[in-house]
C-alpha cells in the first residue's frame, strides 16, 4: 500500500533552490528569506534558521477526469529536468464559499467554466508540475504547486499565470504567493 | 476563515463511550480496549494506557452533487441526540488501485453503480453520520466513519452496512473494522 507523500517547502538562508522573488498577489505575504530546500518525508528535521516552512501532501486527483488524465499523461514531463532550472512555488487558499460547494459544483466552475486543466494542457511539457495538499493538514494554504521550467519559457509559464488568475475560479482565492527560484548551480 | 476540524478516536481503558464489540472484516485488526474518548482538535493530549489511537479530519465533500448534499441535509440530524446512545466507528482502507482512478471514474463506482449516498439516505434521520479524512494524515486508515443510533434502529444500520458491504465499491476495500460502542451512561 502507497502512503502518500508528504514534502515540506522550508526557507531560510540555506537550501537548493535560491528566492529571486516574491510577489504577493492577494492576502498577507510571508517572512522574507533568500532559499529553499524541499524535503520529503512525513517529519523532516527542520533546517536552521528557518524563515518558514509549508506543508503538503501529494494526494489521488480531485477533478481530473479519465480523458484529461490520459491528455495530461502523455505530455508531462517529471521534475528534475537539467534544462529546468528555474522553478516557482505558489501556495494558495481558497474561500470557505469554495470549500462549501458541491462536488459537481466545484468541478464545473474549475473546468467548464475556468478550463484549468485546457489552460495547463498547453504549457505542457515545457511546464513541469506538482501538486501538494495542505488544507487537511492544518495549514495556513489550501495548495502548494510547485512548477519547474527553462529560462525560456519563463514567459509562456507567465503568460498562464494571467490566464488562470482572470478565471471564474480565481474569484475564490483569498490568499496566494509567487514564489520564483533558481536552482543553486553549486548544489 | 474555517479550519477544517482535526478529531482524535483514542481507546484504551477509559473514555464516554464503553467499546461493546469489535468485528475485524477485512485486514489487521487493532489491540484490544475496552473505552474510547473522541477528542477534537489538533494536537489532543493522549489519553492514559492508551491501546491505539486514530485520527482524521472533517474536510470538503469529494463525490456528492448539489442535488444529494440538498436530499442529505433535509433528512440528517446531528451528533449527541440524547436517545442516540449506540455508535459504531468504522476505519477503512482503500487499495492503491481505488487511489489511480481518475474522478469521474470513482464517482461513477461510489454512486451510479454502488448508490452509495443514495442508500445512507434511506436510513436518515435515524442514523447519523460524520466522516473523517485520513488518507491526507499519513494514516493506516483512509477514512474514520462516526454513526450514532438509538438501540431501536441497530437493526436497519446491521441492513445498511450488508447492502453498501456488497457494492462495486467494497472491492476496493482491503481493511476494514466495525467497532461497537456505548455510550457510558455515567458521563
Amino acid at each position: 500500500v502507497t502512503t502518500p507523500l508528504h514534502v515540506t517547502f522550508a526557507a531560510g538562508d540555506c537550501g537548493a533552490w535560491r528566492i529571486t522573488g516574491v510577489s504577493t498577489i492577494v492576502g498577507p505575504t510571508l517572512p522574507p528569506a533568500t532559499a529553499l530546500c524541499v524535503l520529503e518525508g512525513p517529519d523532516p528535521a527542520a533546517p536552521p534558521n528557518c524563515a518558514w516552512s509549508l506543508r503538503g501532501v501529494i494526494s489521488n486527483t480531485r477533478y481530473t477526469q479519465r480523458g484529461e488524465v490520459d491528455a495530461l499523461t502523455s505530455r508531462q514531463e517529471g521534475l528534475r529536468r537539467t534544462q529546468a532550472t528555474h522553478a516557482a512555488l505558489i501556495p494558495m487558499r481558497k474561500t470557505d464559499a469554495w470549500w462549501a460547494l458541491a462536488q459537481d459544483e466545484r468541478r464545473a466552475i474549475f473546468e467548464e467554466q475556468s478550463h484549468h486543466i485546457g489552460i495547463g494542457l498547453e504549457y505542457l511539457p515545457a511546464v513541469a508540475r506538482r501538486l501538494h495538499h495542505s488544507r487537511e493538514l492544518g495549514e495556513p494554504f489550501d495548495f502548494l504547486t510547485w512548477f519547474e521550467f527553462a529560462p525560456e519559457h519563463e514567459a509562456a509559464f507567465d503568460a498562464m499565470l494571467v490566464r488562470l488568475r482572470a478565471s471564474p475560479e480565481w474569484a475564490y482565492v483569498d490568499r496566494e504567493i509567487d514564489i520564483r527560484l533558481l536552482r543553486d548551480p553549486e548544489r
